[in-house]
């Protein structure tokens, strides 16, 4: 995987939590994910396809995504429903959304597909490119999520 | 969305399980999928793009998917598994690219990215396009599994 492409995903992430649900989110050094459970509550999915094919997602623990939803409407919410759903769909289609755009304007024309919401207690994710699966983690007041990004190489 | 997108991948997931794990499944009717919990134990998703953007899903129960890796294997496997993920990724793979194929022989040309394996006990996927969700049951002599498809308008 080109390392040119963590960085976008990095920012992106940051800059969406805070625009979108006014949270402040702290990255941590990104690693490469090894066979593992790292997993979530809730994740966000999309494919990503272009010059080269991926796929990006981000998975918060229930405490995390009630905070940032919380934040994002201005009411409490305390567990995981539809809006709650909706709202890390359209988060993950931001992110991807940003950070392709930083992207294209480095010569890397990739294109999002639509992205997919899975909600289950403590589910994994396994990426299936070629290359490393690179693990971003994020730490707010709520708790932690982690975006993880892989692609061909 | 386009109904003429529903029979290949009915077709291509019965041809798949049928020529990789020797088992047959039999389609049900395709419906509309309604907010609720169709879920499974382990699911692979793609994104697929180009003339329009959407996303797969394939998620079985656990005795489903051991019944079809046992026959794929020629080895009895009892319970999920990182072999058991690698070849949910491969299924979902195989299918993306077969009803794909169909597809472009008709004129719709699509793309798929690299798949996510997702693994967690009653795991529920929400597809974030805008079109309907289209859900195709299967039936095998383990059990029942689920396609869906979801594609903008």
């Amino acid at each position: 995987m080109n390392v040119e492409f963590i960085n976008p995903f990095l920012k992106a992430t940051a800059n969406v939590i805070k625009t979108m649900a006014f949270t402040e989110s702290i990255p941590g050094k990104p690693y490469v994910k090894k066979d593992g459970p790292a997993g979530g509550d809730i994740s966000g999915i999309i494919g990503i396809t272009g010059e080269t094919e991926g796929s990006m997602s981000i998975s918060f623990s229930e405490g995390c995504i009630c905070l940032i939803v919380s934040n994002m409407f201005g009411e409490s919410v305390t567990q995981i429903n539809k809006e709650v759903e909706d709202a890390v769909g359209e988060i993950t289609n931001m992110i991807s959304g940003d950070a392709r755009r930083e992207l294209a304007e480095k010569g890397h024309v990739l294109k999002g597909a639509i992205p997919t919401v899975i909600s289950g207690k403590n589910h994994t994710i396994k990426h299936m490119s070629t290359g490393p699966a690179i693990a971003i983690p994020f730490s707010t007041s709520g708790g932690h999520f982690i975006v993880e990004i892989c692609f061909n190489n």
